[in-house]
């Protein structure tokens, strides 16, 4: 037996026991005639000790040689602690050693396992073995254990089936673009890793599952940007027999379950905000509403006053960032040098401060006088000590670089806190959005998604305004989540495949399967799926996603720790009947 | 709202309650003045009735027209039926229905959605979603979600963490053969789907997680045999600190734990049996002891009798089936050409019978008489009534025909129930398997399994007969896990790979990423995988693990469903800078 306790577990009520102990050498202090070793485990940490009149000579010298992350067993007794550390739960008690085993040496590692490692990223990748020994990492692993378990308890009770899709499907041309597996069995021919069940739950639903969930993973071959991974993991979910009510009620639901576990807190309905006013007040469709700075729009007060930037803008729109008015003109010009930045891509920035002695001035005082000021302060409902900041230019573009900009300061003002939580729906998204480059609409969800029924009358005549019977969950500024009614009347359905430009034969080709399984009896229903990277992520009051993944890829998709991908053998190619094309 | 319940909760409790119903039209009974609809939903069945007294017109009319699989809504009272059916929970009410809504049409189902349907599998596998309808489909998906719920939770209880590691990993020429994906951001380069989490599970250790556990998706490009999938799911497990024995215990208690919920009986501790002993008495590494018929082995009673075919033998060994005596020449002739079968591969058989009077009597009377078969029936503990089957060849090949044979007489005589249950261990299993066709050893298990400690010396002695920390869990004749202890030892395992004859940069090719691992202090560790898919069908009393799969492959490793694998468009092979090149 390796050990009879966990580091995590002595107490004074163990005074005077005889224990194994077992775990990794974290510290040692060695005072010449004394010598304290931290010994670590997932659960704790716990204090051994040796010294000179109490150990025996050879025990004494073994313990000399250990090196930083040996792996060793102890036996001995558990005493008090002359200078006790309160900070610990095993903080009163020391095991004074008795026999003492090396059970595997360690070469020193590259980075200190300490919360506050001296590593850099690159390095504690490729060592990733030994950063989850890092209590910061591995708390953020057994965080998603515990979320993981919640959900699946949470819904397994509301009476959803987990239900394992198949991971080796059909590629289909639609949305991103596939990870491909060849078929040996099948040469010349390829199965595709799923971007999401989607196909498979709504089969589900026709199957008479009723309600189905899974944490499942999901692959996408992007070009990855910061923070994404070609392998992620969904709470995906599917309901039959519903409306989009009893979707948001019990999502609603689980998110308040999880949230009562990790705050105590009972949170009330959650807000509920049209995509239209997301984007007007906010810039977004996802606003981080833990923090104030709604959009102002200005253009009945600013137009006509020969100002021609904002006389040729089409939207001219600000925010009032409150109590920032002493800041220097040093502090606002890296806000609009921050703001010019390709990544937001401004020309510029108006700023109007409300001085604490009550005077207003301006980066355009050569055309708005006091009383124009004075005007624009009320809009913004300012107070002396505000600033006033205003952009302007096309209203997609403007929104989108004053949103940027908003939570650029509210990371900045400490404004987004890690322990706080403002969840929100987002709902009656657009059906469609109109594709420049194509010259025709796409789905802004999927083809399944059901228009809201009083817009359905204006898919005959503009159907750019139709909204649909979709929605996201909102936090802290993330979409956590997202979903649809889905279309179940054929009818509808052709409709919608006609706006989106596809013939009989295409949408043949492409939906044919999943339609013709429809032609079999149909529920309505309705779904959701949740990035779980990110919502646990979120819940643990952080937005890397990678801190949350045991193994991540790096930015090329790259798994720097096993060095994936990699060549593979000629015979595997062979075997395949592929060829290399190498550009 | 759809429904104000659902189809299986309505009692005589409920009675002329306004309800609201929805689901799929299960049967019609039309007896021209009074119709009965059956309505189903995952959850149950409620009668509908319609009757022209009490029904509108236009409302019965409107039900005339429905068909089979229709997806209805029904507004309607709750009444009392006049003949009740005791068989359902719902058994003794019925809805007068006052409002009929179609929500969908359906087409006529390729085949009866009915507990015994009519449809072969083939057929049922293309509809796969119609067949899941059915109750016996649909039961045996929400039982294995119950089986994971109960893994998981249990698991977790016991500090075990769910880490999920990565789909995405890289190719290794040991064992079978991996799945590819070619990597578009790195032409030439590919990711690997992994055949089981081993590597990183043992990371993981290395990591400090102590226990981790995960239910996973696992993938292995074989050629298929009978139910076989390409992909399969495993209850993967591994734990740090603790020998053979911990881990037989914490997994023999889930095993308990599962079948206490399915039978309701406590299990005793599972008895253990050595691979030799296991072998030598049943033939098979994996016995079904829920009935006997164990192994005899008759060498010193048959051999210098002239018989050459036994003289010849290296082993003549045999099984008495108890109180089949009276079988016919015929039934004894068809067990004779069933051993002759290719798939079983025996010469012959021979037979002895102990008749009812008392008498011996054999196939082989020219050689043994009345005393030598006495003698034989001694060693047998036969009795008046029972047939003793005896086969004779070499070792290793005639203990796989004769353990084939007591399978099927298993089956035959409905020895194999469904409902019992034996759970068994078997341990102790070679270290190594020589390989005539390379002529070297192979690990039975994997390089990484530690020898038993007292078996070390015979590594460099006779290492064909040192065993393994190994183990398998074996459930009614199938094994549904297997795990061993590893190596945590560098010498030791240093020595393993010389044995497996891998030269110093062989080892390091294939090995070297683990190995450097195992430098930064690996404690010592051990674990254990299930094999999820057969686990559950085993506690369900059934074999065919397809059942338990909501979409599986064929035996070509095709969904015939969706029809995948499928070939893929010429620009995603030229993004992969990949070329076909078909034989």
């Amino acid at each position: 037996m390796f050990r009879t306790t966990t580091n995590g577990e002595l107490t004074l009520s163990n005074l005077n026991e005889e224990v194994t102990l077992s775990g990794w050498v974290q510290t040692i202090r060695d005072k010449g005639f004394m010598i304290w070793i931290d010994l670590r485990d997932r659960y704790g940490i716990t204090q051994l000790v040796f010294d000179e009149d109490r150990s025996s000579k050879e025990l004494f010298e073994q313990a000399k040689k250990l090196g930083r992350e040996f792996v060793i067993q102890v036996k001995g007794t558990v005493i008090e602690r002359a200078s006790k550390n309160p900070k610990i739960p095993t903080g009163e008690v020391e095991i004074l050693v008795k026999e003492l085993t090396v059970l595997n040496e360690s070469l020193l590692p590259p980075f200190t396992i300490e919360d506050q490692t001296d590593g850099g990223e690159e390095l504690r990748m490729k060592y990733r073995y030994l950063d989850i020994r890092r209590n910061p990492v591995k708390e953020k692993l057994i965080f998603r254990h515990k979320m993981a378990q919640k959900v699946r308890n949470y819904l397994s009770e509301k009476d959803f089936i987990e239900v394992e899709t198949p991971v080796l499907i059909k590629s289909t041309p639609e949305g991103a673009r596939d990870f491909v597996v060849p078929s040996r069995m099948n040469p010349g021919q390829f199965y595709a890793l799923p971007q999401s069940p989607q196909t498979f739950k709504q089969l589900l639903m026709v199957a008479g599952m009723d309600r189905y969930f899974q944490i499942v993973k999901c692959f996408r071959d992007e070009d990855l940007r910061a923070d994404r991974q070609p392998e992620f993991t969904q709470i995906d979910c599917e309901m039959s027999f519903v409306e989009q009510e009893d979707v948001l009620e019990i999502f609603e639901g689980l998110a308040k379950h999880l949230l009562k576990d990790i705050t105590g807190k009972n949170f009330d309905q959650f807000p509920r905000m049209t995509y239209d006013d997301a984007m007007k007040t906010y810039g977004n469709d996802k606003p981080d509403i833990r923090f104030g700075m709604q959009f102002v729009e200005l253009n009945e007060l600013v137009k006509g006053k020969d100002f021609k930037i904002f006389d040729d803008a089409d939207l001219v729109v600000g925010i009032n960032v409150e109590g920032c008015a002493d800041y220097t003109r040093k502090q606002i010009d890296g806000l609009i040098d921050w703001v010019k930045r390709p990544q937001v891509g401004a020309s510029g920035m108006v700023w109007v401060k409300y001085q604490n002695d009550g005077i207003l001035t301006s980066s355009v005082n050569k055309f708005y006088n006091e009383e124009d000021l004075q005007k624009i302060a009320e809009k913004f409902n300012a107070k002396p000590g505000d600033l006033m900041l205003v952009m302007s230019g096309e209203t997609n573009k403007v929104r989108t670089q004053l949103s940027a900009l908003r939570m650029e300061l509210g990371n900045q003002l400490g404004l987004r806190k890690g322990d706080e939580f403002a969840p929100l729906w987002v709902i009656d998204f657009p059906l469609l959005e109109w594709d420049e480059e194509t010259g025709r609409y796409h789905a802004m969800h999927h083809p399944f998604t059901s228009p809201k029924p009083e817009d359905i009358e204006l898919l005959s005549t503009d159907p750019g305004k139709a909204r649909a019977n979709a929605y996201d969950m909102v936090l802290n500024g993330n979409e956590i989540g997202g979903g649809s009614v889905r279309i179940y009347n054929k009818e509808l359905q052709s409709t919608m495949f006609d706006l989106l430009g596809f013939s009989k034969e295409e949408a043949e080709a492409q939906f044919g399967f999943l339609m013709n399984a429809f032609k079999y009896g149909a529920p309505p229903h309705a779904g959701l799926a949740f990035g779980f990277d990110r919502f646990v992520a979120i819940l643990d009051g952080n937005e890397v996603i990678r801190d949350y993944i045991a193994f991540p890829k790096n930015n090329s998709g790259r798994d720097v720790m096993i060095d994936a991908p990699s060549p593979i053998h000629q015979d595997q190619l062979d075997e395949l009947e592929l060829k290399l094309n190498l550009k």
